[in-house]
């Protein structure tokens, strides 16, 4: 039986599960944050901070997954928060697999510190600040539940894609030319591809919102006509 | 009002969710499989007949997740039941990765074709032949509520890690030695963390099962003493 008392307490439910969620979305992106700043300055003492500091994301997952599955066992929720409550089931395992990511390019960042730099590092940065805006925009278009946010950074992924080509080209011509950059250059071009991926997981999260306010699938050109 | 007409009817629907989701685990899983035969055959046709149906497994993500909802809206179901149906929504996610990576193996596939071969393929058909297994061994533990198989598929990743591993030393090696390898290696490197991605997918699914039967969760060690 809902009352008004029942249905306060629900939408503050849901309110503080969106915060957790910014929050982990925020610890996450910090990650991805430091683990291409030890990336560009070489900085193994940071690169190790980020390596060792998995756990305030990993904490954050569990508790998240645990209310939501108590939001929905106890409010039996409908419609649009039904929608929203098993979204952020799954926006809590793209940002879970976004906190990987920043370890996965922290251990390539430390094999890369271990060689001479290939290259002065601009194209990589930009693809991470990209993904980050895209990580961000995402969380606070779920928050809001504002698709034309959603749809922006729907319409970022391109550029993802974009550099992330260019970035495999030109390190390719370096290994051509130089084999001693094989090694560390084989590394960039795989932080490339995680950073490919944290744009994929926002991505994600951003066709959820979508979903979730307007019922509409925009997942394989569902909703196209 | 739990009538065991509504019960009933309940419990076929779930069923038939199940039966979907090991469809799409065996579409998804087909895809992998013949992406790494056209691979391993030089075999261009079956190469571009994997990229070009992509289709089947994203037409079943879109009914799968519409199942799940409509499932939670009329039904509100409870416990180990509304684990299973918010852990399908997870597990279609995860298929259609699968379905994703099949893709991106067939792209690399294809472009290995145009190199003359840097190898003889051993270890790629293994990693793709341990992720298959762990893929279908994930669903059926889904499917039968099975814990004891969902651990076996946890046990299996550190293979598929090794191999990965023992590939990428392999073809570094090849790189080093002959700078026309470089550009082929690179595409076999791809390929076996796509493969490794697939095992990461099954994993999910696995740790999802645990999940669902036990409530517990053993993401993050959360379920070590």
């Amino acid at each position: 039986m809902a009352t008004i008392e029942h249905i306060r307490h629900f939408q503050e439910e849901l309110q503080q599960l969106k915060a957790r969620l910014l929050e982990m979305g925020g610890l996450a992106e910090e990650q991805v944050r430091l683990a291409v700043k030890g990336l560009v300055d070489r900085d193994r003492d940071l690169i190790d901070h980020v390596l060792t500091n998995d756990e305030p994301v990993n904490a954050l997952h569990i508790e998240i997954d645990s209310r939501c599955f108590t939001l929905l066992a106890l409010h039996q929720p409908m419609a649009i928060d039904l929608r929203a409550i098993v979204s952020a089931v799954k926006i809590n395992t793209d940002l879970e697999r976004v906190g990987d990511l920043a370890i996965n390019i922290g251990e390539a960042a430390r094999r890369y510190a271990q060689h001479p730099p290939v290259k002065k590092l601009i194209d990589i940065p930009r693809m991470a600040s990209i993904a980050q805006t895209m990580l961000r925009d995402s969380l606070d278009a779920f928050v809001r539940q504002n698709t034309d946010l959603a749809q922006q950074v729907l319409n970022k992924d391109d550029e993802l894609d974009d550099l992330k080509t260019q970035i495999f080209r030109e390190l390719l011509t370096y290994m051509l030319q130089d084999q001693s950059t094989i090694e560390p250059a084989l590394d960039l071009i795989l932080i490339s591809r995680h950073l490919e991926r944290i744009g994929d997981h926002a991505t994600n999260i951003a066709e959820d919102v979508i979903f979730i306010v307007s019922a509409r699938d925009v997942r394989h050109h569902a909703g196209e006509t």
